[in-house]
This record gives structure tokens, sequence and C-alpha cells, in this order.
């Protein structure tokens, strides 16, 4: 099993003129913990790049390991073999966490925590390195599953890219809480406050060729886990 | 109350070379309404543009009516200001549905709906049609709910640019249902299946200043409404 993650004496997020917050920039957050768990919680994040002056922005599966975000890819993939060629990027993951009613349209607002992550990718390219970074993603996905599944083969390890990259030119913004009302509207009659929204396991669904019990995943789900 | 939205005869999405799925191309739907659901449903999107070659994506709000999507923000935002300009952009949302295990890692995939949108935004500058545009929104998050609210002001309206893009260029991608499994790995004794995902109303939190009882908006959170 891999090491555990180490989060002690994390440096605060630096802002760059690229990462400062100018809008709403009470918002900003600057613990390099909070980015983590925004990635760690959302598991997809949205990818941007540029192609011919078009911004393509995709959705990927991303894990976090210690200060760096992993994605993966097969190596015929289009946006693989473009984020390979190394040009700067951007990750962004967002946890919608509710929408906020307040007494004016102009005061509603929504709740959510996003974090931004800026760079170029490194392509894993020792075997071992590779595996390893596999493994850890299943592991925070399902820990313990890794063993028993069957093990990958050369060839999947062959056909797959497994890109990296550093944390850090990054930002994070995070709203919650209630509407900020103007003071004359404060006895507006109507009903203010926060619809929350939050993701959960509603189901989990076996597959025809399931083999025995799941194993106990939970703990990797936290409150998500609802089933 | 603005009009209802026209679903019926919906055009196909045509394929452009930048649309165009070359990645698991089964995946792809070209049914419009597929299209609609997932931005109605996700109520943000990401939202990537270009500057002095960086790509940057960033959360919105995005709502949608008839064959447009909708972002809004103040007049003094940076990314509004940029998105004016008229640059080709590209808007995606994502509802991650499920993390599907298989029996080897190399199977182990995500159920998801996610659709995007390229083009170029145009201003709404007429006055009733910005209002309307944002009745509109508000009718989608909370029915019934504008006529309650304090209406808006002139500066209010003034201060706030609300952004109009055409969905002509665009694509969808689904993933749904169990692993996809290599024939030989049929027996392998370990659990597959799906651990389904949805995103749900988790709580309604009244704010000090709420006055009454909240109107019924559970017609607009469907399933989502758990409270």
């Amino acid at each position: 099993m891999p090491p555990k993650s180490n989060n002690d004496h994390l440096e605060p997020l630096a802002q760059s003129p690229k990462t400062r917050l100018r809008r709403s920039p009470t918002r900003a957050v600057f613990d390099r913990q909070a980015l983590y768990q925004i990635f760690d919680e959302a598991m997809i994040a949205h990818v941007g790049f540029v192609q011919d002056q078009q911004s393509f922005v995709i959705p990927m599966l991303v894990w976090r390991w210690d200060n760096r975000l992993f994605i993966h890819g097969s190596n015929g993939s289009r946006m693989i073999k473009a984020l390979c060629d190394g040009p700067s990027i951007c990750i962004t993951a967002t946890l919608l966490d509710g929408m906020v009613l307040a007494k004016s349209a102009f005061h509603h607002s929504s709740n959510y925590r996003s974090a931004m992550v800026m760079g170029t990718c490194k392509q894993i390219e020792d075997a071992c390195e590779a595996e390893q970074a596999l493994e850890v993603f299943m592991e925070l996905i399902a820990p313990g599953r890794w063993t028993h599944l069957r093990p990958p083969t050369k060839s999947e390890m062959a056909a797959t890219t497994i890109l990296a990259i550093d944390i850090e030119e990054a930002s994070v913004k995070v709203r919650t809480g209630g509407p900020n009302e103007d003071e004359a509207d404060l006895n507006w009659p109507v009903w203010t406050g926060e619809l929350q929204l939050r993701q959960r396991v509603t189901a989990t669904v076996r597959d025809t060729h399931s083999v025995g019990d799941m194993q106990d995943y939970q703990s990797a789900w936290g409150e998500r886990w609802q089933v």
C-alpha cells in the first residue's frame, strides 16, 4: 500500500498575477489543506487547455496525492496527447454547496467551494511510479480494493498515460452562509435562507458478474455514504 | 411570468471538427434535449476562456432558456469583461452519476453526463430582456419567487451584465451502467458494480431575517428534494 499523504506543515497558497482573486477577494482562502479537501471530495475536475486559440474544457477524474494532482487516460486520447506537450493548463474543481435565497433577486447567490490549479503536466514515465499512482487513486475511492483486483497487465499499463501537475500556482474561493441583504430590505416579507446541496451515495448496484460481498468502502466516502 | 421554454421539434446536435468525439465515440449523444437536461440539472458549469495564451476555467451559475445558455456577473468582473469581447469560449457542465468498480483496475470507470457548448457570448443590452432573463433564472431555481421579492432597482440592473450564448456547436457524452469486463476476468472473486452518486437538497437553512414560510420550490428540484 502506498505511504500516507503527508499533510503536516503545509505552506499557505501564494498568489500570482494569474491566480489573485479580484472579484469578491474576501472569499479567497489561502489554506492549502482546503484546496486538498476540495479536490479530494470533488473527484472530477474540469481541465482547460487551448488548441488553435480555442478553449476546451473537459471533465476528468482527478486525484491528489501530497502536493500533486493526477489525471490519466489512454495514450491515444487527443487530450492526453495535447497535455503531454506541456501547455499551461487550468484544472478547476467545484462543489456546489447550496443556493442562497435573499430578499432581492440581486442578492441571491450560491454557496460553493472551488479550487483552481494552473501549471503544466509532467508524464509519469517510471512503471513502478505509474502503478503506485493508480493504486493511490484506487485507495482513495475504495480503500483496500487494489489487492482484491485482477492485477494490471503490462499492456494495460503501457496503454495508459498518467500525468501529474504540481500544486504551485493555485487559488481557492469559498462562499458559505446566508444572504447578504441591503439594510432597507431586512423586513421584506419573504422567506430567506439557504437550500443546502450535498452529493450522496444513493445506491450500490451489484453487477451480474459480481462475486462475494462488497468491502467496506464507507470510510472513503464520509458523510456522503447514505446507503 | 416568462413564456415556457419551447422544447418541441428539437434539431439533433450536429458535429463539428471541434466537438466530434474521438475517444469513446459510442458515448456520444446527439439528442438536444439531453443537453438541456444536463445544464438544467447542473446549475453550475465551468467556463473556459483564453487570456495571454493561458487557459482559465471558472465555475459559473449557468441557466438555459430555449436554445441559449445564460451567465451573469458584475460589470466590473475581469471575466465578464473578457467574455464581452467575444472570444470563442467553452462551457462544460458535468454530472458525476457514479463510480464503476470492475474486476481489474483498468476497467474501473465513472458514470457521468457531460455537455459542452462552444461559441461566443452576446451581451443582453435591452433592459426588459435582461430582466426577463433573470426572472427566468429565478423561476428555474424557485418557481414563483420572483413576484415575492423586493423588485430589482435600475442601479442593480445597470451593474449587472447578462451574457447569452447560442447552443449551436455542442456535444454530449454519457456513460451509464456497470463495468465492461474482459471475458477472462468474469469469475474473478471480487464485488463489482456501481456506487451511484446524486446531488440532494439535504437541508433548508432559514436566515435570521427570514419572514414567513418557504414557498413550495420542490417542483424545481425534482428527486433532489429530500428535506
